[in-house]
This record gives structure tokens, sequence and C-alpha cells, in this order.
């Protein structure tokens, strides 16, 4: 037995024969343009309604606004891109604006891709999240769609930026250490390739602000980088190799939550207790820093906030482009919890 | 000082004129249509080389296909949801697809809001996961898009399915922790408020499961289910529920990875150990159980493997609408950790 047809979509043309009226008028109607009477409203509304007919976003896209925002997440993975979507979507949950999710992959090529998409999609804003694209892509962007660009350091007038000031964040971990008695502290953080970008990305502001608190502390000779990524599996190969060491660290600064994930692996595994024997400290303060088993002490930069702000602004920009770039820097605070301790003695 | 004006979009008149053709020429170039010379083409493809030209995909939308496949997750918190959409990526990954995801939020408003979203932006298929809406409205939106629906049990004609046997899935768990001699096994469910459509759902599987297995091993007795959300904080309030119990149980199956989170959570806070006072249990062997200090036994269900068939099935159905409807049924195999292990004596 051959399977039914599937439905043909519902277009103006029924909309039109079922309400009796011309597709003219039903366009009028549907442009909320001057010259359809109320009666006439009222008959194309019932079609619509009883027809079940939907106009394409795509055709409303040509004539002005998709009310599609694009929000480009880097990694679906890390628990604290919820965060700041939390805030984004809070923030626009009372507008008409509906929120579309891409995945960008930390790579370039990806994150041009999935730009190009939302672009060619029609979206009325990008939120862009952590991007790792030079800034000529990210001007190239703005300068074809609204854009706010979270987590990037570095003023542009294209395009409006919110972030937290990753100096200061990695300057409360290290000095937490440090007052707890440790000298031997490491860093592990995602490995920068450009270095023209390197100053704008929030991971080299922390290994930054990591290596400038060393050296106020005194501890230049101790200070200890492994480059991986910001992913779980980075922060286990950043804590095997940092384990192997001859002078072991104390303690681990891992550049995010996610990477502390991958340390706490690497250290349970080599049998080593947290913070027994070494410390472990993260960043972004996620719902898994705060979970009781794990009790991360990590530096707090409220994701959500960072959306809502992203969320706001990008309003703005959509109700006037013309309007001169904000930057939005959020002071980071510590939550000090149970991976960190002493150093053994 | 007045900021500059925004940068005009480059429209197909633009490249007509800078390529000196006509627009039907530029038009036909982009169509790949006949009669165009292989001349024609350099000329037109260098001209929107050198103009940035972009095609809108909202006016390819309107001719056929927009190459967009919509990912509805439900929470974009549960780390359970970036396993499938691996899967689903890295099948479209050699093809022209691109996906953007749409959060449902575990409601059916809001999934009606993503779904219509998504039609209207004119994407050539979705995927929808474990969505709790009604049949009947995903059978409207599979009507109207090629549609697969993730994690829902139950044959329709409308669209295709991919899940797993959740009702085996939630036996084997029970199995091993009555083979270790636990016989008061709770179990934390996501509380089901609509009764049709309960059948369907992967979570009253996994809960319809637990009672079968339970009474199979001769435990009818020992039956308690505490209904909540697949949330860290269902997961939570289920545990404080069960632990208040005048008769603590020995061990809890939590429906989801995510909801034992919260259960780990619960019992670190009354000062039991896991799994020396209680064992736990969850699905869907996350990353987040395979990690060296959680180390949760979890019933996998091979979550790429489910995304990977999603995708497939969804390209052969863009391809032909009119196609069979077909269900995949994945076998889940349990991964048995540290959490578990027999009860106090």
């Amino acid at each position: 037995m051959e399977p039914p047809a599937p439905p043909r979509r519902v277009t103006i043309v029924d909309v039109a024969r079922h309400a009796q009226v011309s597709t003219t008028a039903v366009s009028k109607v549907l442009r909320n343009a001057y010259g359809a009477s109320p009666e006439m409203r009222a008959k194309v509304r019932r079609a619509i309604e009883e027809l079940g007919y939907r106009p394409l976003a795509a055709a409303r896209g040509l004539r002005g606004q998709t009310y599609t925002i694009g929000v480009m997440l880097p990694d679906i993975r890390n628990p604290f891109f919820p965060e700041i979507l939390d805030g984004v979507t809070g923030c626009l949950e009372a507008t008409d604006y509906q929120v579309l999710l891409g995945p960008g992959c930390n790579g370039e090529k990806e994150e041009a891709r999935v730009t190009e998409a939302m672009i060619d999609r029609g979206m009325d804003g990008l939120i862009l999240v952590a991007p790792v694209s030079p800034r000529p892509h990210l001007e190239h962007v703005a300068a074809v769609v609204p854009t706010v660009v979270v987590g990037r350091h570095g003023h542009s007038p294209a395009y409006d930026s919110v972030g937290d000031d990753d100096v200061t964040g990695a300057a409360l971990v290290v000095g937490h250490l440090a007052g707890l008695g440790h000298r031997r502290i490491a860093h592990i953080e995602h490995h920068e390739t450009d270095p023209t970008r390197s100053v704008e990305m929030p991971n080299a502001q922390r290994a930054d602000g990591y290596r400038r608190a060393m050296r106020d502390l005194g501890l230049d000779q101790e200070i200890d980088v492994v480059s991986t990524t910001y992913t779980q599996q980075g922060g286990y190969e950043g804590a095997r190799e940092l384990l192997s060491r001859a002078r072991r660290p104390t303690a681990v600064f891992a550049g995010a939550d996610i990477v502390a994930m991958g340390v706490l692996e690497a250290v349970a595994e080599a049998g080593l207790s947290v913070p027994g024997d070494i410390s472990v400290a993260g960043y972004d303060n996620t719902t898994f820093a705060a979970l009781g088993p794990i009790s991360l002490t990590s530096v707090d930069q409220a994701g959500s906030e960072i959306g809502r702000n992203a969320a706001r602004l990008l309003l703005e920009r959509i109700a006037n482009r013309g309007k001169p770039s904000v930057q939005v820097s959020l002071s980071p605070t510590l939550v000090t919890r149970r991976t960190t301790a002493a150093p053994p003695t």
C-alpha cells in the first residue's frame, strides 16, 4: 500500500479562497497595511485560524524582521554556557524573539559557517559567546547584522561586548591559594594559536592574570602553565602532565570548571586526594562546581547576568543600528569550597 | 559626531552591475541553472567574492531548501543531550546542512513556540528530542516538515522515531541492585502530567520498567517511586524525600544522570556516604557519570548512536517525504561503577 501523500502546505491562496476575498486582501491583513476593513480582517483571521495557515518567516524575512536571535555557543558540553543562555532567554521572555543556538565548536571555520548560516536565515541579531575568530571576521558579521560579543576583551565600534574582568578573577584564585600557604600553584590554560587575537581572549587574560598575580606575590619562579583546551579532556591531560613533574604543584588553577572536572579525574586516577594532596580551583562557578560531592572552589563571573546584559544590548542595537558601541565588564567574585585547603606539610 | 550608517546589504543587483551581466544571468549562476557559460559563471563568482555577496537563505527558502536542520532539546543543562547532538552533527558533517538548536524547556507551550519558529524559518527537517507535546501536535508538525522524534515510544506513520528500550534499561538497574543484595530500591521519576501521553514517554517507561522488574523479583512491597523532574533540583528534592522515610531505601535508581547529580548532593548533605550507606544509579551514562570523583553506575543508551540514526532517517525523509515511517530501538547496557555496592548490614 502506498503511504498517504504528505499534506500540502497551506498557502495565502488557500486562505483567500476560504475567506472568499482576494489574495491582495489577505496580504494587506498580514502586513497590517491600511485599506483592510475590520470585517475583512476578521474574515481573514478566521480563515487563517481554520486552515492553520502559517506565514513563512522566510517570506517575512524578506520584508523585515524574523524575530529570531542567534546565539553561537563554542561548546555545548561546557556547563557555563547554559548560565549565559538562561540570562538571554530570561531577558527575551516577554518579547516575540525566539532564540536559536548554533554550535561554534571553538573553530574559526565552524564559527564562519554558523554565523553565515544565521545571517543567511535572516536572524535579527547575533550573540557570539567566546568566539575564536579574528576581530575582522567579527566586525564583518557585525556590519551585516546587529551583534553582541560575549567574553572577548577589547573595544570595537562595530559591536557591543559583555564579559567579566578575567585578570581580576585569576588574581582572586591565586591570592586565595597563596593565602592558604601554597607556592607551587600551576595553571592550565586554553592554548592560544593566534597571537594577535590573544589579548582579547578570556582564556589568555586568565593566564595573564595568573602570571601577574604570581609575580606580585614574589612567586615568579613558581609560574607553571600547561596549555591544553577548555574541555574535560584538556583538564585531564594538563593534570597528567603536572602530576608527572619532579616537583609536583600543590595547587592547580584550572581556567574553567570543565577543565577542573578533568583535573579531578586525573588526580583521582593517580590515587591522590583533593584537597589533602593537591588543591584544585576552577572558573565559572557552574552548577557542577556547587554539586555536593564536587564542591569546587571557583570564580563566579555571573553568567546569567552576562547573558541578560547581552540580550538587552542586542535589543537596543536592533532598535538603533547606528548607536555607539557599549562595553559591559562585570566584576568576578571567588566562591571557596572544599577542593582548596592548606598544602600538605 | 554621528556614528557611521551601517553598510547596506549587497544585493543581486550589485553583483550584476559589478560583473557587468544581467540580474537574470546572476540568478542562473546562483541556481546552477542551464544556460550560463563557464565564462559567465566565473565572472559572477568573482563579483560575488569581491562584493562579499551572500544570497539570503530566506529567499532561497521560498524556492526550495534552506539546508537547515532544527534540533529541539528539552533542557540544555542535561549532559545527555550533547551526546545525541554529537551523533547528529557527526552524521551531517559531510553535508551542506547546518544544525540550529532550539530550547524546548520541557513544556508544551515552549515546544509549540520553538517548532513553529523552526517551521517559520523554513527549516528542511526537525529532530525533536524527548518532546512532551501530545502526539497530535507532533503529527501536525511532521505533516508540515520532515520530522524525526527521539526518545518517544509508540509508532506514528507521520514521523520516524529513535530511542532505546527504557523498560529493559530500568530492569538492568534493578537487577544489578537486587543482585548486590538490595531490597529497598527506590526510584525517582519525572512527573508525568498527561496520562494519554504517558505510555510514550521515556521517563514513564523507565518507571514502568522499574515497577515490573521489582515485581518480577518478588519486591512488590518495596516499590517506592517519588515523582519530581529530570533535573538536578528534581533529584535533590526526590532524595530529600526518600532520606526522610522511616525505613530509608538502601538504593536509589535515578531516572537520569542529571537526577543522580541531585541525589548525590542530598546524600552528601545528609552526612551519608555513597555507596556505604546508600547506592545510587543513573541513566544515560554521560561524561559526568564517567568522571572519576563521581563514578556513577548508569545505563548507557548510546546517545551518539541515537543521534546518528536520527540524522540519517531525517535525510532519508527529506529526500523522500512519502516514505513509510521507521522506528529504531537501541538496546541499552549497564555500566557499573563505584556508586553501587552491597547494602549496609
